[in-house]
C-alpha cells in the first residue's frame, strides 16, 4: 500500500536536506544541486554502459562499489565533465573532496554527478564557490529545487515521492530525475537520484535497485542514444528505524512503491523528451519470452517511422509490424494483434477492418497505449516512448551536449 | 578498368530491354516496370532479414533460390503487396503467372517485386491491364523509365551504368534502384535490379552480389528501419559471350565495377533520402577487426544525435564519440581522433583545439566525411549516411507506408 505524495521529493523522506541554486556554470538557471543526509546511508548505484564514462561517473561508480555509507549526493548541471581525460579525472576528486570537507564528511561520503556539454573542462573556481554557497542553504524541504538545478534540456522538473504502508509503519521513498535527450534503454539512462528512510542492507538496495531501474527507467526511449554520465542512486538513511528484510512482505510492499515512483519519473522523461508532444505506452504480450517481449518492445519503441506517425495521428499499423519483424525474434505475422487503446487496428489473418477517423481521434490523444500481442505464449513486457517531432531536430540540430 | 556510361541504366546492357509505365496503381506517377532479357540470365538475389516479408518477396526468394534461369523481372510501386495473407501471395503468383504468359515465358522466369503501401490488396484489375500494356513497350533504352517506375517517396530516379574491359573484352554493367525510407542495414535493405552482359554461372554470381552488397547497399542508413520488401538482383544474360571465372583477373575487375555501381546506388539513395540535405559518410578505421569498424560506423551512422548535429553544422565531436561508445565494442577513448573530412576535431588524449568556424564551414558543405581512427588496429569500414532533418518528420508524420 502506497500512495503518493503531494509536491513530493527527496526531502519528503526524513533527514533528507537539499537545495539548488545557481552556481554560474550555466548563464541563468540554477546548475548545482546538493542532497544531504543527517545519518549515513546505504547506497546502490546503475551506470551507463556507454564505454565512455565520464570523470564524475567513475568516482562515484568506485565508491559505491565499494559497498560502504554515504552522506551527501553533489549533482552539476551544464557540463558533463566528460571526454575530459586526467584533467577531468582530477576535477571529479577536486570537486569530491571540497564538497566533503565543506560539509565536514569524509571524501567517500560524498556521491558526485554531472551532466550537460562533452568535452569541455569543469569550471573548477566556479563549482567551489558554488560549494561553499550550497551548503549554508541547504533546506528539509529543498528537493524541488534540487530536482530543478538537475535539468538540462528539460522542460519540468521530476519530482516524487510516496508514502508506504509497511507492517512495522511508514515509510517515505523520493526521488528526483532529469533526462531530456540522449534517452535510451541500457541500464541507468539518465539521472535520477532517490531517497528513503527505510532501514535496507547493502545487498538488499542494491537487489531492490536493480530491479526497479530494469522495469523504468530501463524500458523507455527518446531517440535511442544512450549518454556517458548517466546513473540512478537509490540512499536509504534508515531515520524511519523501520527494517525491510529479504523476502519479507515489506521487501515486497518496498519494491511495489519503488517501482511505482520511478516508472512515474521515467514516464515524465518520455512525456518532457526533447520536441515529444504524445506519451506512448508499448505493451507487448503474448510473445514466447519476457525478453522476446523486451526486445519488440524497444524495437518499436525506437522506430522513427512508428515515432513519426504517432506523431501524424496516422493508423499506420505496417510500420508496427514491420517493427516487430525487423526485431530478430521469431514469430507468426498472420497471429499479430495490434490495438490502439481499446480499439482493435489489426486482427489475426491481417484483418483490418477499423475505421479511419475512428483511429485517428485516439492517435490525437496526448497519451496512447499500443498493445502488440503476438499470441504465441505468455511473454509480456511494457516500454514507454514519445513520438518524434520538428521539434526534436530543432533542439539537437542546435544545442551542443 | 571501368568507366560510367553518361545516362546508364538496366538498358545499357546488350539484350536487355525495359519500360516504366503508369498503369493506375498509383494517382499520377509511374508505378509499374518491366526488364526483360533476349536471353535467359543466371540470377542472385540478396532480400529484407525483416521476418514480416512481403508476398512477392517470397515469390521471388524461392524462385531465385531454386538456382534456374530468368528472363524478366517486374516490379510495381504504390503497393507493397505485404501484410496480405493468402490472398495476398496468391495474387503474386497470379501477376507472375499473368506476366509470364503475356511475356511468353515460363512463370519461373519471371522475377516480381513490390515496394509501396503495406497492409493494402493488389488491385489485380489495374495490375494486368498494366501488364497488357506494357510488354507492347519494351525498349532497348528504356532503363532510364524503369527506373522513375520503382520510385515511392525519391525524388530522383537512380540509374547507373558502367563499361568493364575485361581481359577477353568489354563487358557492361547497369542497374537501377529505389530507396528512401525505411533505409537499415541488413541484407538488400532496398530494391536494386543490376543487368550485365557478361557470362557468369550461378555459384559465382552468388558470391559476387553478396560481397557487393555487404560494401554498398548494407552500409547505409538513412533511418535505421528494415524494410518488408527490400531486395537486390542481379541477372546476366551472357550476351557478351565473354565468361568471367572464378579467381581469374577478371573476376576482379568485374567485382571492382559492381562495387562501383553498387555504391553509386547506395550513395544516392542516401543523399536521396527522406528529407536529407547533406552526405555524410562515415569512415572507422584503426580497429580491432573490420567487424567493430562495421558495428562502429553502423552506430554512428544511426544516431539522430549525430544526424540532427550535422544538419545543424555543429562540430559536435561529443556526440560521435559517444556514439562509438555505446556500440558495445571495447575501447580506449584517449586514443581516438576524430577529423572532418581532413580538418581534425578531436586528437589523442581529447585535444580539441580546432576552429569553430572553420569546422562549421567544413559541415555546411553538402558531402562531408566523418573519420574516427581508434588507433589500436587495422580493421575498417565506410558506411554512407545522411542528416536528420525537420523534412524527415514533415514526411513520416503524413505518408501511409
Amino acid at each position: 500500500m502506497f500512495t503518493f505524495i503531494e509536491n513530493g521529493s527527496v526531502t519528503s523522506v526524513n533527514g533528507i536536506k537539499a537545495i539548488g541554486i545557481h552556481a554560474g556554470i550555466k548563464r541563468k538557471r540554477k546548475d548545482l544541486a546538493l542532497i544531504v543526509s543527517d545519518e549515513p546511508c546505504n547506497v546502490a548505484g546503475t551506470f551507463t554502459l556507454n564505454k565512455v564514462k565520464a570523470a564524475p561517473l567513475l568516482v562515484s561508480q568506485e565508491l559505491i562499489n565499494n559497498g560502504g555509507k554515504v552522506k551527501a549526493i553533489l549533482i552539476n548541471s551544464g557540463n558533463a565533465n566528460a571526454c575530459t581525460g586526467d584533467r577531468g579525472y582530477d576535477d571529479a576528486l577536486d570537486s569530491q573532496r571540497y564538497c566533503a570537507e565543506k560539509l565536514g564528511v569524509e571524501q567517500d561520503e560524498v556521491v558526485i554527478s554531472s551532466t550537460g556539454v562533452i568535452g569541455e573542462y569543469m569550471p573548477m573556481h566556479i563549482l567551489k564557490t558554488g560549494i561553499d554557497t550550497i551548503v549554508t542553504q541547504l533546506k528539509y524541504n529543498g528537493g524541488i529545487s534540487a530536482a530543478k538545478a538537475i535539468m538540462t534540456t528539460d522542460l519540468v522538473e521530476k519530482s516524487f515521492a510516496v508514502k508506504v504502508q509497511l507492517t512495522a509503519g511508514e515509510i517515505i521513498i523520493g526521488g528526483i530525475a532529469k533526462g531530456s535527450g540522449m534517452i535510451m534503454p541500457n541500464m541507468a539512462t539518465m539521472l535520477s537520484f532517490i531517497t528513503t528512510d527505510a532501514q535496507i542492507d547493502n545487498l538488499l538496495i542494491k537487489k531492490l535497485l536493480l530491479k526497479t531501474v530494469n522495469n523504468s527507467f530501463n524500458k523507455i526511449s527518446v531517440d535511442g542514444d544512450t549518454s556517458t554520465n548517466d546513473m540512478v542512486v537509490l540512499i536509504a538513511n534508515g531515520v524511519s528505524k523501520i527494517s525491510i528484510e529479504e523476502n519479507s512482505k515489506d521487501e515486497v510492499l518496498f519494491l511495489e512503491a519503488l517501482q511505482a515512483i520511478t516508472i512515474e519519473m521515467a514516464k515524465l522523461i518520455v512525456v518532457d523528451g526533447e520536441g515529444a508532444s504524445k506519451l506512448v505506452t508499448v505493451a507487448v504480450t503474448g510473445c514466447k519470452t519476457d525478453e522476446d517481449a523486451n526486445i519488440i518492445a524497444k524495437t518499436i519503441s525506437n522506430s522513427p517511422l512508428v515515432k513519426t506517425a504517432i506523431y501524424g495521428s496516422d493508423a499506420n499499423w505496417g510500420r508496427i509490424l514491420a517493427a516487430v519483424g525487423r526485431s530478430g525474434i521469431e514469430f507468426d505475422p498472420s497471429k499479430v494483434e495490434i490495438k490502439f487503446d481499446d480499439m482493435l487496428i489489426l486482427g489475426k489473418n491481417y484483418q483490418h477492418n477499423f475505421d479511419e477517423d475512428d483511429a485517428t481521434i485516439v492517435l490525437s490523444k496526448d497519451k496512447i497505449t499500443i498493445s502488440v500481442n503476438l499470441n504465441t505464449g505468455s511473454g509480456q513486457s511494457t516500454w514507454w516512448t514519445c513520438d518524434f517531432t520538428e521539434k526534436y531536430i530543432e533542439i539537437n540540430a542546435s544545442y551542443r551536449s
